[in-house]
């Protein structure tokens, strides 16, 4: 990787799956990068020179001179100008449409479940029966979705890893390993069986699993928490 | 306008932010398109022929030739793509990743409270004290984060309109409309003195009412029931 003059410096939280997104774009793009790891058990993303770059006290962060940038898609799209090869949100309009269709779409609906669902395993909480319902129903709802647009391609948007790819992958690995926690149980999730239920789901993660860049973005703690 | 063959369709729903988002692209644009108005009523985005264009049942979608659009931010990246001028994603890479911060901020904290509260004033119905609580304190943290900005430039992201505008205009003056509802009244939204409290914002609204094709993207059953 070449030196960039300033250096474009990411603020990240291991495990949080929007600065993952970030990571993966830099690592897929070969983008060189300085690496802050944000430790939120700390409150350090509360702490006044953190604030003074995303007063929102949100991480990611992209920072790079005087331009600082909140918002996974916002940096992706950032890097993207910066390091068009390969191209990540599309080459042609009817790509770039697709890729942010599925983007979108996940954010509007898959996301908030999948960030739900992980407070409460997480925070050992409980949900309501009628929450929970609600839920389980989007979720296995997208997860079929997303495992019949890869009956027809390798990458969510085609034959070419995308942006959209990026923004679905952390998510679900996310979710899958909070999944098998004990506090998962009561939430009755549907989750044991996801390889039988997704087949084709699956093989797309196992893929991405093995692109270049992948272990170099991959959580520490998880590695060091198992 | 040059006609585009085959022709761009945009199916919308009168009074729907999302559908009048790609409507306002189109004339901001100057794109040709075939305008076909749905009347969720009739519960026509349930028809099967709809279905066939957008199994989401969602409205708007972008038909053109064999390609298929959802997701009102998707059918904006193919119009920027197809037709670049003005442009509203940016031109530079700080200008594009400041305008999809914005959208991806007003889409993951904005949007949603007031998808919540015009979908309970639109319902008559009632939302808990906790629930009007934690949405009416996003609500007024948005706005003033809006309206702060717009302290700084003409328009959201700087001084050219952008996607960013055109994002968080339409659910702006949405919900306006609905808060000066009978029905809105109990919600106690304290939108009543939304210009004193949000100067910059309500300039801007302004503004961007007196721009060229504004007319023409404006809910038309607003003008028949006022």
């Amino acid at each position: 990787m070449t030196e960039v003059d300033p250096p474009i410096e990411i603020y990240w939280v291991s495990g949080s799956p929007f600065g993952w997104r970030v990571l993966l774009m830099a690592e897929f793009k070969s983008v060189p990068y300085l690496s802050h790891r944000i430790d939120t058990a700390s409150g350090k993303q509360k702490s006044a020179a953190y604030l003074a770059l995303n007063p929102r006290g949100k991480v990611p962060a992209l920072v790079h001179g005087n331009v600082i940038i909140g918002e996974s898609l916002a940096m992706m799209t950032y890097l993207e100008r910066l390091f068009p090869e390969p191209p990540m949100f599309g080459a042609t309009a009817v790509e770039a449409a697709h890729i942010m269709q599925i983007c979108s779409e996940f954010v509007c609906y898959l996301e908030p479940v999948i960030n739900r669902l992980s407070t409460a395993i997480s925070r050992n909480k409980s949900l309501s029966a009628a929450a929970l319902t609600a839920r389980h129903g989007t979720l296995h709802t997208e997860f079929e979705r997303l495992n019949e647009l890869l009956q027809k391609s390798q990458w969510l948007t085609g034959n070419s890893l995308s942006a959209a790819d990026l923004t679905v992958y952390p998510h679900c690995k996310f979710l899958l390993r909070l999944a098998a926690r004990p506090a998962a149980v009561p939430l009755n999730l549907g989750l044991s069986d996801f390889a039988d239920l997704y087949p084709d789901l699956t093989t797309w993660m196992q893929r991405f699993e093995a692109l270049p860049g992948y272990d170099k973005a991959y959580p520490p703690h998880w590695r060091e928490t198992g």
